[in-house]
């Protein structure tokens, strides 16, 4: 137990409390519901409304993208788990301008639940509200509507957020998302699993020198446990498995993202990063931009994902649209 | 051992290999010389030369703080090691627009000789180098001029660079960071060592569960070593030293860097946040401006410090001027 905490039972209220009061140009938490964080900028006018969120333990994702050219809120669940469905028709009630808004969130059963129950409370007041789920993760099943979602939340969020911002109606913004996620594979290796502040265990057992290829954000098994191999053959390994599965072709152009799952230095992201480059060059794939960092994290856990989207015109424009939420900023 | 590295001994030029490539649009490697990281646009016509540097493990700092109106150039030494003369001195070579260089780092021996004989070799060729050393580490020394450089780094780096950006001189532009280091102050805590990528071992032992309050970002020695206490009264600790060694009074106005050390949760860093705010407002200091996140690691260190910098209104200026490096954008 390395963590930093008070009560753990207040560990959410806690950050939420810091975040909203160190972002405070940024973001706020809602006033009649204390698990949404709304951006200063919502609601906007003539805007589709961007709402994103999730269990909590995955940090920037997804209170760190609230922010002008991003989402306008996100709906905040305790460690690992789906927020209820009253924050999440809140969201929607705080950030609505009438042109209704979009769901979006990684494919996990309790976010299912809960999010359908706030579009349908909504939906009884006549706001119309849409869902695009996030389904990046190759290895956590064969069909792709059964995937997880990981890292590419932040591609999927980015685009839409983007299309909602130049001014689109709902269904071409969520039917951006879609191509986004469409575009978007991922895959990540652990090298330790996360504490859980109140128990103060880890998620599950990893042995120190161990590490797990396919492993999920919560701790989802993966493809093998192993010896950890040097970051070449980790790298090739994972893009084994997201090239083909889109697939990815000669030709084809793609973000890039390293993204670290909480402990692992940004050193050795760059060092993947760099395999990734040669092997994208081997493959004549052309790297349109990248991003390496912790975007989407499980708190203390070591490891590592890679994400790739295959771009178009389209995606590379709301790619680079700018935007100022606290944990990315694009100008 | 939870690293993800190839060959240990080759680790800081696949890094730098990697974030030249992921980075390409603000930065390169300088060609005559693979350990000076250069900004695209330097050298800037009429501005003095911005040089910072110092061993690799703290990522992002030095490198990802290298770009428009931030550093012109980062040299770069082993991990935990001051870079070599030659690099320091390429390196104002590169940048140097006829106006001068400032060289900034943290007060470290290894760094003050290598870099001082750098600036004399540019010193022989008739090109004026100035030098700043951060001392910001306030329990690393009773005296100031002997205390250590870390996450303060971060504001003295971004101040200069600014008043470069707007035109200043170099004597102008090394009084602003020798205002931003009188005021700024810092200190740590750390709940786990980092592990070397040669040994595969960490570089000091700290059992699991225990933590170390005032440690240096090179596993220096703290003030005491302990049980991990809640965050809040770590927190108060921390600021009891930093709060009266400034001192920090009633009616001043801050900005607030709570720093990852690597391996901690932004989840903490918020709750650790939380506190720092709340001690600030009960003494009345107000806060300006904040930074969460790491900004100064250890590699996989976990543990978090608190830097403070005392404010007038041409550091807020400066510390508001924009910058688009890898990792620091402010628009």
């Amino acid at each position: 137990m390395r963590r930093l905490i008070n009560d753990p039972y207040n560990i959410v209220e806690e950050m939420l409390e810091g975040f909203c009061k160190a972002h405070n140009k940024h973001v706020k938490l809602l006033e009649n519901d204390g698990r949404v964080v709304v951006s200063k900028k919502a609601p906007v006018k003539d805007k589709v409304g961007i709402i994103i969120g999730g269990g909590s333990g995955h940090e920037p994702l997804f209170l760190g993208y609230v922010g002008e050219g991003f989402a306008d809120a996100a709906v905040i669940g305790n460690i690992n788990t789906s927020p209820s469905p009253e924050p999440c028709y809140n969201a929607v009630k705080a950030v609505d301008a009438g042109k209704g808004c979009l769901y979006m969130y990684g494919n996990y059963a309790g976010d299912v639940m809960n999010f359908d129950m706030g579009a349908e409370m909504a939906a009884a007041e006549g706001i119309r509200v849409e869902t695009v789920l996030v389904t990046d993760d190759v290895y956590s099943s064969t069909e792709i509507k059964n995937r997880r979602g990981v890292a590419g939340d932040f591609y999927v969020f980015k685009v839409a957020a983007a299309k909602a911002a130049l001014g689109y109606d709902l269904d071409a913004v969520k039917s951006a998302a879609e191509k986004a996620n469409a575009n978007t594979r991922s895959m990540g290796v652990a090298m330790s699993s996360s504490t859980l502040p109140i128990t103060g265990k880890t998620i599950f057992e990893l042995e120190d020198g161990d590490m797990e290829v396919g492993m999920g954000i919560h701790g989802e098994p993966g493809v093998r446990r192993t010896k950890i191999e040097p970051a070449d053959k980790v790298v090739d390994e994972i893009l084994g498995y997201i090239l083909p599965d889109l697939p990815f072709n000669e030709g084809d152009e793609v973000s890039v993202l390293v993204n670290g799952l909480g402990a692992t230095p940004l050193m050795d992201l760059h060092v993947a990063y760099r395999r990734v480059a040669q092997v994208l060059e081997e493959k004549k794939i052309k790297i349109y931009n990248s991003f390496v960092g912790n975007y989407a994290t499980s708190m203390d856990m070591a490891g590592m994902s890679i994400t790739l989207m295959k771009l178009d015109d389209e995606l590379k424009e709301l790619l680079d649209y700018p935007c100022d939420a606290p944990y990315c900023v694009i100008k």
